[in-house]
């Protein structure tokens, strides 16, 4: 797939990881982790670093009319690049690798090629998409879901944030608000490294993680009414206690996750009782339940399950039990051969490697709609993210670009 | 046992309800409650009304240091009198027929007796103990447990309420610091009128409930710690879930009342999560289980199952929980011969009657420690209690208190 020369090709580790410390700087809060929420002006900041480092290494930078930035290297000659990148806003107490990773590790991709004199048949490409995270503005992966066409821009541009304000007066603010139309250029293949966001590398010893695909999301609020009463005077027989029909829903979460198996997750991880005393039963409650799973038909088996036994609840318990889907997204497979090609090239290093869905969200899952996809995890010590106590090592970081580059290289040839 | 002449007398269900409103006008608060925390301005208010009825019917009315009052009606002969009583501090929110109703039936039964000019052949008395619902003072049944010895009277004095005022300053305040002994006088027997507070006599269509006993409460406080992760990226192998681990609890303290059945009652009225978000595992939960039951040996087999089924959470899910004992009374089982006194009786006068527990604790558990004891229910409409919706029909307020009559007639010969 790729001549001797280029399999010996190496990025610099230390390259990587100063401009992971240089963009970590912008937005830096307590304990080493990075504040940087999407069209603020920390994320202006950052932008304007990164867009500077791709300037430096000749890409041709263009900014969509929601905010996504893409550097294009060309190939040999014209058409879709093959594109690497990812997001570089945080949530509020994020850590310095989620995202910004996978755009950094793209700008040293271009620099290797570079110093190595390396040119491809096909056009690279380095992008950013606009609130990944979606901490200020929902949805989240906007820019890359305005991207492939699956938002309208117009749309994304109204959208308001939790301060009031809206995506398209920030963009504009922070002189984001781009000319390029949103999908441009098409993309021949996009490859995302990303830090896992769990534990299962590090708990196996494995470096690198050839993701599958991205777990369908089932996230449903339900509201549950009882009847408040004497937990003294009121016998089993004449109850009807909201508190435990809800306790009674979160071990239903945890028997379908465990008798389904295999990648299936349920948490129940919000738990609100009304009046919430020791002695009354209550008559109020207020849960969540989210369910994950890489297939579709099992994920709906799974939402089935706990319809009927919601519905056996409030026949046998007296409850009543409303329900709001908070969020659905169906699972993403990524490409059969894509995440093949990372397989092999991460072993042809000498990485031990793993297959294993996303349990998170990705700019990837939304690249998949439109071209051959697929993600590259390294480790997350701890499983932490979304945290400043998130952290990868320099070796792990290097591993990953390495596998990165080289897929990027087989890719266009 | 009571003779013909005895029998047909009946007590004034009228004036009965004229003092109970007149009463409720004390403390009253809107929708019909009543706000009279113990030894409060209003609670003194209160206290000067009945004690104003006592001594216009001819009581001999004496208040020890704890500030219960004890109305005397002599007998043909000196000794322990039969007492009635309950209290006539509320909670809150409360109702006017918790407590009151039993020192007002008491009233009723002198006026009754002196109306119809009968003399008994003991003593009668009716009492009011002091900060029975423990609202504003820790313990609750303070009063009646100084009464009977179970506390120091000394100690009860310097205990110090919510609003950080003591016992003692404040009976001086309202100028209730008796100096009367407590336990005085001796008490031949107690029968305490009150309403259930439970929703089984009307739900059963029954008047009368004559009470076997109060049940043993068991209050333990659950603090669970788990490790807080990502709810898609963490398989369900490598989860330590703090909100999972409260909801087994819950379930299995639901499983424990049913499978043990009878009067076995156990509730988790309170469960906090944190950090209670729909994605993220929590990592501390705080979960309360209140378990009853009218015998102790059985009371301790729900507790050391409970306690099994912990620490087999704490393997099986790798969570820390530690448990603190928020409150634990042994059951208290009535007199036999005076429970069926009261409910031959309540058949004699042509009422419905059904045995039950208290799930709520009275005065008459602490007055069972020194002489026969026993308690007569009426329904609670809806079980409602501690509410101001809290309601029971005059009918059976008047069915009630001419059971209470007959009783201490029967008693007091």
């Amino acid at each position: 797939m790729t001549t001797p020369v280029r399999r010996e090709l190496t990025i610099d580790g230390g390259r990587l990881d100063q401009r992971i410390a240089a963009l970590a700087e912008v937005g830096s809060i307590d304990g080493g982790g990075v504040c940087r929420l999407a069209l603020s002006p920390e994320d202006k900041a950052g932008r304007d670093l990164v867009v500077g480092w791709m300037r430096e290494l000749g890409l041709a930078v263009s900014v969509d009319r929601i905010g996504n930035v893409v550097g294009v290297r060309p190939g040999r000659r014209d058409g879709p690049p093959v594109m690497t990148g990812s997001h570089i806003d945080t949530v509020r107490t994020g850590g310095r690798y989620d995202g910004n990773l996978g755009v950094l590790a793209g700008v040293e991709v271009i620099e290797t090629l570079n110093t190595a004199g390396i040119e491809t048949e096909h056009p690279l490409a380095v992008a950013f998409f606009t609130n990944e995270e979606g901490a200020r503005f929902a949805p989240d992966m906007m820019g890359s879901l305005v991207y492939v066409g699956g938002m309208g821009v117009d749309e994304a541009l109204g959208v308001v944030g939790i301060d009031g304000r809206s995506v398209g007066d920030c963009l504009a603010e922070i002189g984001y608000a781009g000319e390029a139309g949103c999908g441009a250029p098409a993309v021949k293949a996009f490859v995302e490294l990303h830090v896992e966001q769990g534990p299962v590398l590090e708990a196996e010893g494995v470096v690198i993680g050839a993701v599958e695909g991205v777990q369908g999301i089932s996230w449903t609020e339900y509201t549950i009414g009882g009847v408040s009463n004497h937990a003294g005077t009121t016998p089993m027989r004449m109850r009807t206690d909201a508190g435990y029909a809800a306790a009674a829903i979160a071990c239903e979460a945890r028997r379908i996750a465990t008798e389904f198996g295999g990648d299936q997750v349920a948490t129940v991880g919000a738990i609100t009782l009304k009046p919430n005393l020791v002695n009354v039963i209550a008559n109020h409650a207020l849960l969540t339940v989210d369910v994950r799973n890489t297939d579709e038909a099992t994920l709906q088996a799974a939402e089935k399950r706990m319809a009927d036994f919601v519905a056996a609840l409030v026949r046998d318990e007296g409850v009543t039990i409303t329900s709001r889907t908070l969020a659905r997204f169906e699972p993403v497979a990524f490409d059969p051969d894509l995440v093949d090609k990372v397989e092999a090239i991460a072993w042809a290093q000498g990485h031990s490697v793993r297959r294993l869905p996303s349990g998170a969200g990705h700019d990837a899952q939304m690249l998949a709609r439109v071209c051959p996809t697929a993600m590259i995890f390294v480790p997350s010590v701890g499983g932490i993210s979304h945290n400043v106590r998130e952290y990868t090592s320099p070796e792990h970081l290097q591993a990953g670009t390495n596998v990165l580059l080289h897929v990027m290289l087989d890719l266009a040839g």
